[in-house]
């Protein structure tokens, strides 16, 4: 899932979650689809939803195939496999290069070795995992007091030998009050920052290593991984504790001194060559305009990436499969892409910006699923009126299923798309229920089994005829 | 949590949820407590549900002391705490010497290294660990091809040959329903011998290791640790791994064949000398008869034993700590005891029961706290009906808190108690919503912040005003 706004100060999503409830004021009713275009999203909506397709696929990257964090051996078979599904269903595929990081996990162990009441040769265990792209420890680790804060405004607030030195936890909370209210990706973006930022600001406060609470929101001890970015101040070691452990340490640091022995051994190897996975549904009427229908094939380590987002790549491939099985041809060209590197570098959708440039001006959307597989609500639109009036005849067709709920964003709602739409494309997702993708996100639990056949059947279902709806109503399309 | 009925095959589980209606039936009513006994126990009910004495006791135990497994230091500090505690109340401290178990754990992984779909160098790393009291596999580990099995019948009708040189997978689900219906010990029961057990059952078949499907209800990639036995059969290495990996293993096995590499690398070390608690407070008309309310300080290792059973030690010590403050004498002696062992071994209880040979038959009643500190209903007994018929005006005290359910049990209530009650000795817990305990229970997840402090007070104040009435009300108590 993308990080949508925790680097933006003026960074505000206004969200509306409304049935198309624009057209009261517009003064001009939507343009109708034409019967033979509704009947063939019924057809297509109808497909998706009875076929066991992505579900399959879906198991097989995550059980056969299992983590594929960008330059490993599986993120290769999982592209070969991909591409290996769609030159079957008889596409010309195109594997676009781009290089990728290579950062490998190693040993991630902590302990307090001192805190208040302990006793020579008890320790407390810390479960820690490396944020990705964290430099390591010496290989026997490092021990230093802890400055546990809440927020940057507590670190920044200390004097700076105070912090000189030590190990950070910054123990920001998830709000999963907010997450289950149905604001999941807000409550992201208000933790999301102390992660990413970590070591940046442990470090310019003289840090030795950083350690942030887990973002996330379940209850189970479990570490979030997750990028770490490094500025100018000097790298150091940084890891995400359990929410949990969080607690545990700053309570013994409101008690006293607490020492923690922190050992992090990930290697970051050199770059190697990697690929998005391209595939063109041709369009009948205007071929170079182009409607990307997206997922990313990268996952985290811990698990095996079937919410983030081997979901979204297999609601892509539902797509796919269900727009060839129908032989149904659109009038413009649907692309569809399997990107690379979406967790630690983003080195598919740059190579795509780069190779693709020309034909960017005739981008008429892009659609990326990376929300994960939860129950289907409608879409997720960073589009102007004039898209969502023209595309407003869905709403009848995604009634029945209790799909039609159209939320609106002015900001991007894409993960790698973001680049797109920040170039004005309109964006789209897939509405989810994803009040507990949270609990998941980036942890070792992210596995096959938290995957339910019929919400994924659905969340294909409504990119399905978003993506056919885009290819062939009349535009223009924009933010 | 004790082990209700696994290995009984005519052990059925009666239960009949009730607020006293036996009394319906019976002819006669129960007869009144005293109006100063009345007064006694609602000022002890006050006592506990307004005291932060137990929170904060557990909040020690877990967090500045931390796993207490058997033989452990923490395990040894434990003691001196809540001797220490005891102390300072005015309680003439007996620490009772039990030799106890030392097992430790040692490294713990396991990765698939051919399935279906497999290519060279591409593993699945498996979430697995080590069953206390297993033995080690070599330091290099061992590899060999799964068979996975849901039921001992299963395994047992296959071939000998098919089974022999390989690890065995006992996929044996944890029933979440009827836990989340209210009878998580019932659901506990049927899974728990597939983990007791595997060792032996597999060996049997000339198995060369065992892994278990965690016993519990969560779905966050956390494997649950307990015990394992052994019996005539050769000794083999014996884990569990996440419910999430027990299905990936099954799914691969169901595709072909699947080559497990296991490390497991635990010490049996020589047995050390340990100790259960005891207190008393002694009778006033009748000291030589005891009522017990205990909990067991041990827990395994891979949390902080917040919840099993760090808890039920915490809600004895309220007891004590309430009865102290108020200045209560009971007419019986209540002892307190926090029992060493009853996760691995018993030691504890099979001391006392040597120890005290000759008062036993002066016991009237166990308490025992060891199903978690979920929300207070009431009481579970194991006691006949005059015993519940002396409790009834009990009903009155407990109603206004909504802490008035009886549940009857026609077995053991009590974990280490259970031997006690084994000699007709009444036996009671405490009565909690435990759906969510299983969740928990032996993992890395059982940590302090799984307790609710209001809970804490309220399930002190049942076991207190229990404790109270059993020390003073007419009896025979008994079953």
């Amino acid at each position: 899932m993308k990080i949508r706004s925790f680097l933006s100060a003026s960074g505000v999503l206004l969200c509306l979650a409304a049935a198309i409830s624009v057209f009261a004021q517009s003064g001009e009713g939507p343009k109708p689809f034409s019967p033979q275009l509704i009947a063939e999203l019924k057809q297509l909506h109808d497909a998706a939803r009875s076929s066991n397709y992505a579900y399959e696929l879906l198991g097989h990257l995550c059980n056969n195939i299992g983590p594929r964090l960008s330059g490993s051996l599986q993120a290769e078979e999982a592209v070969k496999y991909v591409s290996g599904d769609l030159r079957r269903m008889g596409f010309d595929v195109h594997l676009e290069p781009a290089q990728v990081p290579h950062w490998v996990r190693g040993i991630e162990t902590a302990e307090l070795v001192e805190f208040s009441g302990s006793v020579p040769n008890i320790t407390q265990k810390i479960i820690v995992t490396a944020l990705g792209g964290s430099i390591a420890t010496p290989p026997e680790g490092i021990t230093a007091d802890v400055v546990a804060v809440e927020t940057f405004d507590q670190l920044a607030a200390l004097d700076k030998s105070v912090v000189s030195g030590k190990i950070v936890l910054f123990n920001r909370k998830f709000d999963q009050r907010m997450a289950k209210a149905g604001f999941a990706d807000e409550a992201y973006d208000n933790a999301i920052g102390y992660r990413v930022m970590s070591a940046i600001r442990a470090s310019e406060m003289g840090a030795v290593a950083s350690v942030v609470r887990s973002v996330g929101g379940a209850d189970y001890r479990l570490p979030h991984t997750g990028s770490v970015i490094y500025g100018q101040a000097p790298r150091i070691p940084a890891g995400a504790v359990t929410a949990e452990d969080a607690d545990l340490i700053s309570t013994l640091a409101k008690q006293g001194r607490v020492r923690l022995h922190l050992t992090l051994t990930p290697q970051t190897l050199p770059d190697v060559p990697s690929f998005n996975v391209i595939a063109d549904l041709k369009g009948t009427e205007h071929p170079e305009q182009v409607v990307i229908v997206s997922g990313h094939l990268d996952s985290w380590d811990l698990g095996t990436g079937a919410i983030d987002d081997g979901a979204g790549v297999a609601m892509t491939m539902q797509v796919a499969q269900s727009l060839q099985s129908l032989k149904l041809r659109p009038k413009r060209t649907i692309r569809f892409i399997a990107w690379m590197n979406e967790e630690n570098g983003m080195r598919g959708i740059s190579a795509y910006l780069k190779d693709y440039e020309k034909e960017l001006p005739n981008h008429v959307a892009a659609i990326e699923n990376d929300d994960g597989p939860g129950h289907a609500l409608g879409y997720f639109a960073h589009a102007n009126r004039k898209t969502l009036d023209a595309l407003a005849p869905l709403k009848d067709i995604l009634a029945d299923a209790g799909q039609n709920v159209v939320k609106i964003s002015y900001e991007s709602v894409g993960s790698d798309t973001e680049k797109l739409e920040d170039l004005g494309i309109a964006g789209f997702t897939v509405l989810v229920d994803s009040r507990a993708y949270f609990n998941y996100h980036h942890t070792a639990a992210d596995t096959f089994d938290k995957i339910d056949s019929k919400d994924l059947q659905d969340d294909s279902a409504v990119t399905d005829v978003l993506a056919y709806a885009l290819a062939n109503a009349d535009g223009p399309f924009g933010q």
